[in-house]
């Protein structure tokens, strides 16, 4: 076997946006797996936001990828090699092996897949942690209520999509927000959202209340930015605000200018008895076995629907990350590192 | 009788701090009660943060006060005729009934003060709306837990106060922060927070942080400004904050200049999970019998002490209103309108 093994590892740390060269690619021999260990190949990498959050070494939830390290990401790999009873060639299994195209695993942090309850594939989108965190963060955090009016953004996205189509099962208006005409008519069109909203366009604000008669009772944060800026109004007194990410702002390398808004959003938090909290996938673990019931479900009765923007070949997928971050992606992103063998 | 009935209405919106004459004092013939009705004379009139927020047209929870309008306020006042078969001449009552010194009422927005139970000013205090506030938002809200830290500002006000004696009677860390070393020292020495620091002095931040070693799990938030700045860093994953007040920013002008805070607070509550939440006292009406059987029996025992600055002379009401802005006040502000008859 004269198959190489490829990596990306953490060249720099960026400041502002990421550059490809923030990212290098090296080449090695296969690695070998020892007794009790597996050899991965992996399939599918997954690109999501928090990625940018581990090049930094700003103070957060999770230590920072050190320079020279790899980059983490979840992966869905197929078992090239076992020394393990629990695995056999062949195994599709989902992991958080990292930006590589082969791993070497003892197993003990590998979960199988079952290829033939879903593609693959939907282990790291609609099955897998977006789709598990627009789950936990709607109805653990949002509380939604029938009759109620959901917004969030990033709505053609791996979780916000999900968000939306949930708020409609559970009987509420869901309103999105997206980058772009054809997003919004996938959003709505497709996804069945009630509406849509570009935020490219002029005057989001005007056209979010309008899109929102009766005021906002959960807004499920992705985003900050001036999304933010046009739903606080229109939030409704008690509403509930799971934060679950800001992506706008993941590549700032200042606190943006003034005029400071922090005292104006505490005392609207105070006056509207609003409620604001963030959340992270792993705090909701308890609640695993509930989604993947009711997701692969929902799924397969076509009521929760998902779309993949696949890109081909790992050595691109520093340009996708770049990408994500600007809002290029259309669906869950996702690298496709190499083909199932048979 | 030649008694006049006196009272004060809103002559102008203030614009930044109030200022006297921002209130007018009105002099008339005392009413007359008509049938089914009572005549008080004020006894008490409670002066709270929140009535800056009704001298304002801004957006809130509760309508403004209208230009020429009586000021909203809370009261005890006793009962000096009565066409109403359920008062008696000499009762006293609890109710709204605002800045004036006689009011005419049908009774049904008043309660009765039992004044064998405690002296009847309290009504108004730790056993009225400000320790209401400080058992509901803490308890409900701030879901404090033994062992864990509790930090409240404007810490020998009559929220802060009676915020960290339970705080202390659940088995909490109970820091306060009070403005100049005589508060400081009557929070520790008298109401037995186990440190307080006092927000005027220099380093805040660092003096905080020395007095949390284990940082901050509760975070009662009174005032916002600079101390809400030290308290953020501070916070420990999963850290409540119950927002009761912002006192630090009720005479802003405009939002004070940049940089902007906010996307660092939306990501740090993110990446913290934590829950920021508002509330009012009215929210928790439910929950006033609980109040009520606690409250009363932690001031018997000792348990909870408060302490009242009283102002003599209803005419002195404006200026001590912009003296509590200030922070002046040392202990639960009242004005002594008149003294109970007998």
């Amino acid at each position: 076997m004269s198959e190489k093994a490829r990596r990306f590892v953490l060249a720099s740390r960026p400041v502002g946006e990421p550059k490809e060269s923030d990212l290098r690619m090296e080449e090695m021999a296969l690695p070998a797996p020892g007794a009790g260990e597996v050899l991965l190949r992996t399939l599918y990498l997954s690109l999501d936001p928090y990625m940018r959050g581990r090049m930094s070494d700003a103070k957060s939830y999770a230590a920072p990828v050190p320079v020279g390290g790899v980059m983490e990401g979840g992966t869905v790999s197929e078992v090239l090699a076992s020394n393990n009873p629990a695995f056999a060639v062949g195994d599709i299994v989902l992991g958080r092996t990292g930006w590589q195209t082969h791993t070497v695993s003892d197993g003990s942090a590998l979960r199988k897949v079952d290829p033939s309850l879903a593609p693959i594939s939907t282990a790291l989108g609609v099955l897998g942690m977006p789709g598990m965190t627009a789950y936990a963060g709607l109805l653990e955090v949002g509380k939604p209520k029938a009759g109620e009016t959901l917004v969030v953004a990033a709505a053609s996205g791996a979780v916000g999509s999900v968000v939306g189509q949930i708020a409609k099962l559970k009987g509420l208006r869901a309103v999105g927000i997206a980058g772009g005409p054809d997003k919004c008519r996938y959003v709505k069109d497709v996804l069945g959202f009630d509406e849509c909203i570009d935020h490219r366009a002029p005057d989001l604000p005007a056209r979010l209340a309008a899109a929102c008669p009766n005021g906002i009772d959960v807004y499920f944060e992705n985003v900050g930015g001036h999304v933010l800026d046009a739903v606080l109004p229109l939030l409704n007194t008690f509403a509930r605000v799971p934060i679950c990410g800001t992506i706008a702002h993941y590549n700032d390398t200042a606190p943006p200018p003034g005029p400071d808004k922090l005292p104006a959003v505490w005392r609207m938090i105070l006056t509207k008895r609003l409620t604001v909290q963030g959340l992270l996938v792993s705090d909701f673990g308890a609640l695993h076995g509930d989604f993947l019931r009711d997701m692969a479900q929902w799924v397969k009765d076509g009521r929760v629907k998902y779309r993949e923007d696949i890109v081909d070949g790992f050595e691109n997928a520093p340009r996708a990350l770049i990408g994500l971050l600007r809002g290029e992606n259309f669906g869950k992103l996702l690298v496709r590192v190499a083909e199932r063998s048979k």
